[in-house]
């Protein structure tokens, strides 16, 4: 194979990619015809030397176009490059849906400290992923919102990712922005959000780093016809208070109802929603987020969609979550300095709400739920969060001990929207 | 395995390995615990970023003791680092052993565009490379000259460069000095003389890439405990006028027997005599040489030892060469600028006299004699080059067109040795 030789030789001098010799590559790989010995070899090499933002684009393309794809033009989108108690897809979407933009979602499942959109819908009863082609197509036109699991979808992402995983090449900006926007671009919605956290629990730690990622990611996505922007959200703290399956569609209903949900939650939710009716096109997308969430229809889009997905929609108003449950109270007190995300994830993770290893099963009653957020003054052994689930539950409430930083001094509520473009 | 991922993570954002981390990884690859796409990735990394010496000494030790270990401390050895028509070994080592200085010589194959060591000395019928330990070392002892195939020996290096080969990553200064340097430490012969060729047809295009090689052969080697020196010889012509196993047996005859030969070969072979001599602590070595030469002593402790490994040593004086020969003749008239090596290499290979893979077979009599040198005044159709071997013959008289540089200047003979250390 002589494309992934001229590619090792070009990239080991810190030279440039043709974009024949990027499509070869990824064909290559992607039919196994080229060892992983000499993927690696080239990842590290862009790892070190970089990619310019036209290598990035050919790999984005190539990428895209490895396997199956679909095309929504129509349909808006949103992805989230990860964090604890992420649930502004089961939130914003239903939201935009009832204001009559489409909604055609392909999802992964979550390897990470919780589950991902994907585990968490599976919390309700009877609710599938499983749809056909043809299925998901005409859900997304009658109900106007529509999430499977993303199938045969950028094998190339599949298996390029994994080589990286293996060989600790995640962090590379370009290799970020390819995998992110390859899935997307395949899954053809034509609006695009891309919400990018930022934070000590959240891959790009440094508000810089996440600007970065989004400016690439909107770059990427509009010279592969989406029309996509980008929110930078705090991820220091975990979002709202819920932390598991369960748990966090619990919180979800909460808000598309328009009870009241933590500040941060609410705000994030709204500002997405509202830019995915800005991408459409939509005059005053405020007034009509506001109107679907009072109205109700915001809810009852959310329950048309979980009926057509087989799932029991009277069992949103009360989903079980699990039996077993500790409450950890506050060791003294003070103002809440912060409540780590990453420890709030691995006592959730400890629980049984997310994967350790692919395989392993999840318990979609188990999680954490925060009672504190950063700023509130509280007294010492006033309970600050809610552990469910029989596993591990000593070691969660560590985790959630180390997780919570107490200040004698007042301490400012971070903000929920750090930036936008 | 923790310590190739440590080693990834290190190297790819430019630290430094320690000694235990290099030691780790070597033998895990070795033993087949790495897999190969870990270490082409860190291999990569190692070639963009470089290894200070410190690694590169870990690494060359830890190479060096993966396998078998000789040690012939009161022995000399010497290693080139590969050119056309290089029979150096094939004459300084008799000469050398004939002055009383031992000489414990494990060799490889040749895999380029001439044969190796082993190669040329098969072109003699009956001598055999293929001798236990005991066998060789009991022939060190007693003849004072034994060459062997290295078996066992360094199998980390040989791993390593069959994946460094696959993936292009050949070419870094540190891996071509611990690769070269393990392979000798592990002989263990106690003093070395590295003869780095630099030029078009060698490895090393400047005099400068060739001294930083020998200054970091040199102090590798003395770290592991290997008394060494080096010269820096050129290669831009073939040394002497015989390419091809039993041509430059024969031409290696008549320098031991003190015929005339090419004043390079002349000076090279002089050369490493003398400086083995010098690192082996003797007085006035260059008489010695001389002496050896004159009075038939190195001619004979050739004979002897060819004896000793089952060569017929009376056909020495008459080695057979091909029946089939043609001779090239000058196409116009000039000065010889250059009788380009890599040219004649390939010329060489073609008859039969190399492989182009491995396993392929050697015919022993195939070859190319030059018959000028630069410097030379030739006419137009003087003969230049008389091609040896029925394979490819017209494809090999082209190849010496080609390398053959006439010009219409007088053309300084080059120098044979550039520099010493």
């Amino acid at each position: 194979m002589r494309a992934i030789l001229d590619a090792i030789v070009t990239k080991k001098s810190g030279g440039t990619l043709s974009n024949e010799t990027v499509r070869e590559v990824v064909e290559g790989y992607t039919s196994g015809e080229i060892p992983d010995y000499q993927m690696s070899a080239l990842l590290m090499a862009i790892f070190i030397q970089g990619m310019d933002y036209g290598e990035t684009l050919a790999l984005t393309r190539a990428m895209a176009e490895s396997g199956e794809t679909y095309s929504f033009p129509n349909c808006v989108d949103k992805h989230s490059t990860g964090g604890v108690g992420d649930k502004v897809s089961l939130t914003s979407l239903p939201i935009v849906a009832a204001c009559g933009a489409p909604v055609a979602k392909l999802s992964g499942r979550g390897l990470g400290t919780t589950g991902g959109t994907i585990d968490k819908l599976e919390a309700i009863p009877g609710f599938s992923v499983a749809l056909s082609r043809e299925q998901f197509e005409r859900q997304v036109d009658e109900v106007g919102l529509a999430i499977i699991e993303a199938g045969n979808l950028d094998p190339a992402d599949k298996a390029i990712y994994a080589l990286r995983d293996a060989t600790r090449l995640v962090d590379s900006l370009p290799l970020i922005g390819s995998s992110i926007v390859s899935k997307k671009a395949a899954t053809g919605a034509g609006h695009l959000l891309y919400d990018v956290k930022r934070g000590s629990g959240a891959f790009m730690k440094s508000t810089e780093d996440a600007r970065e990622l989004a400016d690439l990611l909107v770059r990427l996505s509009g010279d592969l016809g989406v029309r996509a922007a980008a929110l930078i959200s705090d991820m220091d703290n975990p979002l709202g208070n819920a932390i598991g399956n369960a748990l966090e569609i619990r919180e979800s209903m909460k808000l598309l109802k328009g009870e009241e949900v933590p500040a941060d939650l609410a705000e994030t939710a709204r500002s997405v929603a509202v830019r995915l009716l800005e991408l459409k096109g939509m005059h005053d997308p405020e007034e009509a987020v506001e109107r679907a969430i009072s109205s109700g229809a915001a809810f009852e889009k959310f329950g048309e969609f979980v009926r057509a997905q087989g799932g029991d929609a009277d069992a949103l108003e009360d989903l079980p979550v699990s039996d077993s449950v500790r409450e950890v109270s506050a060791p003294r007190g003070g103002y809440v300095a912060v409540v780590r995300a990453l420890g709030i994830g691995h006592a959730a993770l400890a629980l049984g709400a997310g994967r350790e290893e692919k395989g392993d099963t999840i318990d979609p009653g188990a999680g954490v739920e925060i009672l504190v957020k950063a700023g509130d003054l509280v007294e010492k052994g006033e309970p600050v969060a809610r552990l469910y689930g029989g596993r591990n539950v000593e070691h969660a409430e560590e985790l959630v001990n180390e997780a919570l930083e107490l200040s004698d001094e007042p301490v400012e509520r971070p903000p929920a929207i750090l930036d936008g473009l």
